[in-house]
């Protein structure tokens, strides 16, 4: 059995690997901790969790956490960064939910998260982990830095038609939309349901802090520099970001088998029939991607829609594949929930 | 491995019956049925279920039903009635979803249902399958009459106080909240997200077809006539039931203790601490009825809250329940998915 | 033209009023006040009054109210009670939207509200402000005191029946579903969308603040004691007030002959036909208040169905129609709009 | 007075047509039309007007719309095409809301709306109902079609940036994302609340019928060849348009100031601050479409939001604004109610 830990459980990604973790076989979940609310059943808290996971919250406590295999941070951005240091000098490994560690040029991180970075050197050794793209990396690594909700759902749309070299990497577009969940589950005026309810907005179409880490992926996936103008938006429902993707087709392929033969082995990268249209319904509380490629009116212009669950795909589910990749076990183990519909 | 067959398999019991016992270990389901849709795989309807159930619809086909150990009826009523007999005379063994069977009175059903009862003999012989009330009898039954939505969520948040003779039992109020999934799969006008979104109403207020099923449940619990008030109401959401249950207390108890000592063994009720007020987000694709117990202002009106997923608890995951103590299987078997949430 | 002006503009009844006072004939609105933002467009707060509204947000400022005809308190509660007593003291007609001026019995008023009430003899004059019930009181008063939400859609539902004295006012019960607008627009965890979204639950079984308010209404319309249980229930719904009323009747009478004959007068209570089911959407934006009532099964249970927007006939809607009353104006001045549905 | 009739009233443009027209001061309805409902009270059938609209639902009736000033066709496509030349030659008005009359290539219309068209010259005769685009020429027009709720996002958006010749007409993206209103008020299976609630999809993505009716207006306005990819999504709400659309800069100018001098004199179009992003609920019920312009990082792709409420600019509120220019009346009659929110 893995002994797991969870550092800042009072999120919706810490909630989303209890629910996961807690029917996965081979992990024992040893303490989940909350500054605020140590002390507290997490069950309190998350009333979907009774029965199913009888922990506390509790202190963080070095000590403790580095008696784990592996912990989870699951923390607003600076949080990791601070205590993942001396854990990993005590071996421990650690899967990092937050951004802290996804940009390799900390000096961009510090732009864009308007603080220092204060541990260069463990973003330098950080792994992306975003398995379809590091698979290999990701099972030795001590520090995994879990790709983010928007990325995973853009990088993994457009990966089959950069790699092949077929689009124009300066014209990328990505509009994507997302449930709310992606805001976190804290008190804020913007995502109340009488504020974001029956309403869809855009929303820092200026620059979003997923901006940087896409374009790196994007521009390694390329092979050379990339040109991407991506806008999120805000959708009145809890989970999901649908992701749809523009690009300028190079020259003809089959751009369906192109897919297909891409993701043939991946586990939890769904293409779809052509034609079709994926729902993020589909996907709700799954760890998987699904994938749709179209070239509306035969046009140059490749559309691909791209959905998951931010919280699974996006984030937990994503964290837990690495894990078992880490360790060794079948990737899918503990992932084979199936989204609930309707 | 028990060997299954849906009939019917196109509406929402139908996929929530293919999401759960897809993950149960002891179950092979053969085949699922349905007329109209015979040949198309079942993931192409249900998207969801794409790398996890690989059947395609077939035509309903006797002989190869009956090869089955149990056979689920998620039919709208009357198809159960029609077929049931001739399967069960060859020994299968049947678990009706649809309101068939549930009630004792054929007469009484022909007239809630506007069409006379072709089987009386069969619904005299079905056990109600509630699993709080008939254990025993489920376990022998060859035909099961799960419960409907509505009547899980009342009869189990009035079972304790009838049971103990608590309550004036010809008083009672029961105010339900359902999602619209309650209404099935199939075009409607009123059930559009534009006519029930974003809105509120009462339904069926002068009668509504659970009414007499839940006044026969609640009869047996009081061990004599009850007078019941029934008042459903659409709620703009997907999923969930809260019904909030009204009682005359004839005497003052501890009645946080009489629900959880009532409950103490069941696996799938929950009652929730003294105070609680239970979330039907709570139980969002999981088997469980979660209930809390007030007496407000110490006056001598109870108020139970009792919440259930329609589609789980109220349907396919009782099922399933039923299924398991029928084959002798551990009843919880199959029935361990925790809640999404949020 | 009547000078008005709204003391705490921020929240959802401040922009309601502004909204509907913006079209209103008869209305010059001189100033809108918020401490936290003054200096800033009010339609920089609230896009959908751009074009409409060219007032910027200023400091409370008694000199400034003391000009004005009728002053709008749209505020948490203790603030009204602190500075209207100045302003009436310089003969300003005062409408205030929050609790403060409600209760008759400042003491239960403390008990309720946490703090003492500061000016009791105010709380002595104000008159509540439901015009179906009070409207002659309301024509002279200086200080009104609107009713509150729940309060305005219980109260009109049971008030013929109390009247007629038709049901024993010992055994009332009102179980209301509120859409989460009645929170207020302020930064909370419970009603994010993430929250409250897609699911039901009640709240405050215990008690709620608006239970004495009720209480003391129905009182009055009984003429005597009432014994009332109120459940509150939050529904994923922006705006909307839908309470289903239980009373035990006491005799038979035409109880549709009964509210069409109370209402006949009255513009803003809509009786639907007999076997009605009132929409809360068919309310939304609109000041009026739909009831239905019906006589489930011939039983001696009354039930009345009643909806509302919170936010008009629940809050500013009801205001504006207390000002048309305080001075003179056609009652349905400023006040025609119609519910948009979908 | 203008006298006015409406074809076909039992769907969501209809009903919306009644609420804005029935506080009109310079309209009378003298009918409104509906086969199947012929009798029934129009308040029946649509609560939100009990109150505000008296009349019943009645037969078409060719002598009856003749003494008519003006007849709105609310009807599906072909209705309008087989009554409209009758109607005319009495010398009546049409404005027309289906998509009969939109397309100049009758050829093109009738390949997308799979069915001959079966009066060109009336289509060629037509007049787009896009004021902005054609206010003159719907002065005059005795035929007006409506433009549609996408085309109407869409070529607002564009047309600054077109007309001034600034973006490579070749390379446009329109990324639109509608409430299920657009849908229609009829019973179906995909835009029931359990199917298109709480998820996000992209439709139509190989071909939409806007979208030749979009590429005609934006060839129009940019004097050339236009390529154009059009991407509709289906979001989980009523009402409300959201486009996003991206454009090529071909060289850089204050974007900001050419949104604001295009549309200075605009009474429906609200070009916001810089840096604004427009939410779809600050239009609803209202005839706005508001519009935001962005750079993002300094980049030469363009990015302009743009919202409308799909039943009132998208429909309803627009066919009035051309109805007040047809008759020559202030262009804002009738059409001055502030959308709802929240």
């Amino acid at each position: 059995m893995i002994k797991v830990a969870i550092v800042g459980g009072t999120g919706y990604t810490g909630v989303e690997l209890l629910r996961l973790l807690s029917n996965h076989p081979d992990v024992d979940i040893r303490l989940i901790t909350s500054r605020s609310e140590a002390g507290m059943p997490v069950s309190d808290m998350f009333p979907n969790l009774r029965g199913h996971v009888d922990l506390l919250f509790s202190e963080p406590d070095d000590e403790a956490l580095a008696k784990c295999d592996v912990v989870f941070f699951a923390t607003p951005h600076t949080v990791a960064m601070s205590s993942v240091p001396a854990l990993m000098q005590r071996g421990v490994r650690v899967i990092d939910l937050s951004a802290d560690f996804r940009l390799k040029d900390t000096d961009l991180w510090a732009q864009w998260y308007n603080t220092p970075h204060t541990c260069p050197e463990y973003a330098e050794q950080a792994v992306y982990g975003l398995p379809e793209l590091n698979r290999s990396q990701i099972r030795d690594a001590q520090l995994v830095a879990v790709a983010g909700c928007y990325p995973t759902a853009v990088q993994l749309g457009f990966y089959p038609l950069l790699k092949a070299g077929l689009i124009d990497p300066m014209q990328l577009i990505a509009d994507a939309k997302s449930g709310t969940s992606g805001a976190g589950r804290k008190a804020a005026l913007g995502t109340l349901l009488t504020e974001a309810g029956e309403s869809m907005k855009a929303y820092g179409v200026s620059g979003h802090r997923h901006l940087p880490e896409i374009r790196q992926t994007l521009t390694q996936m390329a092979g050379g520099d990339i040109g991407l103008t991506f806008v999120p938006h805000l959708t009145p429902m809890i989970r999901g970001i649908h992701a749809t993707l523009y690009g300028r087709l190079k020259h003809q392929v089959d751009l369906q088998a192109l897919f297909e033969q891409h993701y043939a082995d991946e586990p939890f990268v769904d293409v779809m029939p052509a034609g079709a249209h994926p729902e993020t319904r589909s996907v709700r509380g799954a760890n998987v991607c699904r994938l749709a490629v179209h070239q509306p009116q035969g046009d140059n212009t490749v559309v691909v829609l791209s959905v998951i669950d931010n919280l699974v795909k996006g984030a937990s589910g994503q964290a837990i594949q690495c894990m078992n990749i880490m360790f060794g076990l079948t990737e899918t183990q503990g992932l084979h929930s199936i989204a609930t519909l309707p």
